[in-house]
């Protein structure tokens, strides 16, 4: 899928406002890995952050800690599949998830984390901060870089006149589409 | 909006998953109010826990800071422009942002801030970590109580069956639906 620079870098908290679920992907240039996370959401806007929960046991976080980044890939509806399956494997398993789930990868311009590919947005993120809950830590990370499908995202705004169908989980393996904006007038009075 | 508790409670985390805006409620007994909030997300299965982004200036937050609790409302479309003028106006000037945007104060359990009856989910939380992020704070709080339209949400899941529409705010005055479930089955190999 191409994909464009998101310019101002400021608009690029917009891929996450919607609330679907992403697909984390992390690497230290030898190694690389894939898996998704539904907790995630824009956390400032200028200079653009994220936050997401992110399990310590899990085979990825490491290279978090190794790297302090990690990639945001935005998927559609088309590759849910492979969201599905990429929350459900282990790296420690399966070596290349990319190959495994039918995605490729896309180099990143600020990290060393792939990017996937077939993603309709994609952010470059360094970890600020690191909150411990326990089994889990929320990681707080500024956006180095970001980029979009221009038919989907473009001028800082989600549209979908082009088809877009964006992927909300809701729980197990079940899954939610937003596929279409409603008009929404704010009341008189 | 006839609801019932959600039971066990460590279910109720399920209600935030799919990444809609929500209705946060604030009050100390004598007054009151209501804001919507874009960047929430779950943060913990059992105990339940939550994460917000809340601006430090906003009106609302010395209620938090005071009570040290807040609701949180999950809106359906229906209640879609009460949602955003919640957001777009400000306690300060709108004394009961219940009257002014049609909606009707539901009686919490464990805390003193009133919830939104309109809402097809209502969880009440009292704030455990604050992490101050510049200009806004997130916020980490644990779930005490959690009830759900057993139309739209039961036995722990979401179901679209009777008309859900399920609210995403896009950024601005904009917003996207989701409304259907897709079948997505795991890639075998």
């Amino acid at each position: 899928m191409d994909k464009i620079n998101i310019e101002p870098l400021a608009h690029a908290y917009k891929l996450l406002n919607p609330g679907a679920v992403v697909l984390i992907s992390v690497g230290d240039g030898k190694a690389d890995n894939l898996y998704s996370v539904t907790w995630n959401m824009p956390a400032r806007r200028d200079p653009g952050m994220v936050a997401i929960l992110s399990g310590k046991r899990h085979y990825s976080f490491p290279f978090i800690e190794k790297t302090g980044e990690f990639g945001v890939n935005i998927p559609h509806a088309g590759i849910a599949e492979a969201v599905l399956g990429c929350g459900r494997t282990t790296g420690s398993r399966v070596q290349d998830k990319f190959k495994r789930f039918g995605l490729t990868r896309l180099s990143a311009q600020k990290i060393k984390a792939p990017l996937v590919n077939e993603a309709v947005g994609n952010l470059e993120c360094r970890v600020c901060q690191v909150i411990d809950l326990g089994y889990s830590a929320l990681l707080i990370a500024q956006i180095l870089a970001a980029r979009a499908a221009p038919e989907h995202f473009r001028n800082g705004e989600w549209c979908f006149e082009n088809g877009l169908k964006l992927l909300h989980h809701l729980g197990g393996d079940r899954f939610a589409v937003s596929e279409r904006e409603i008009d929404v007038q704010l009341p008189q009075g």
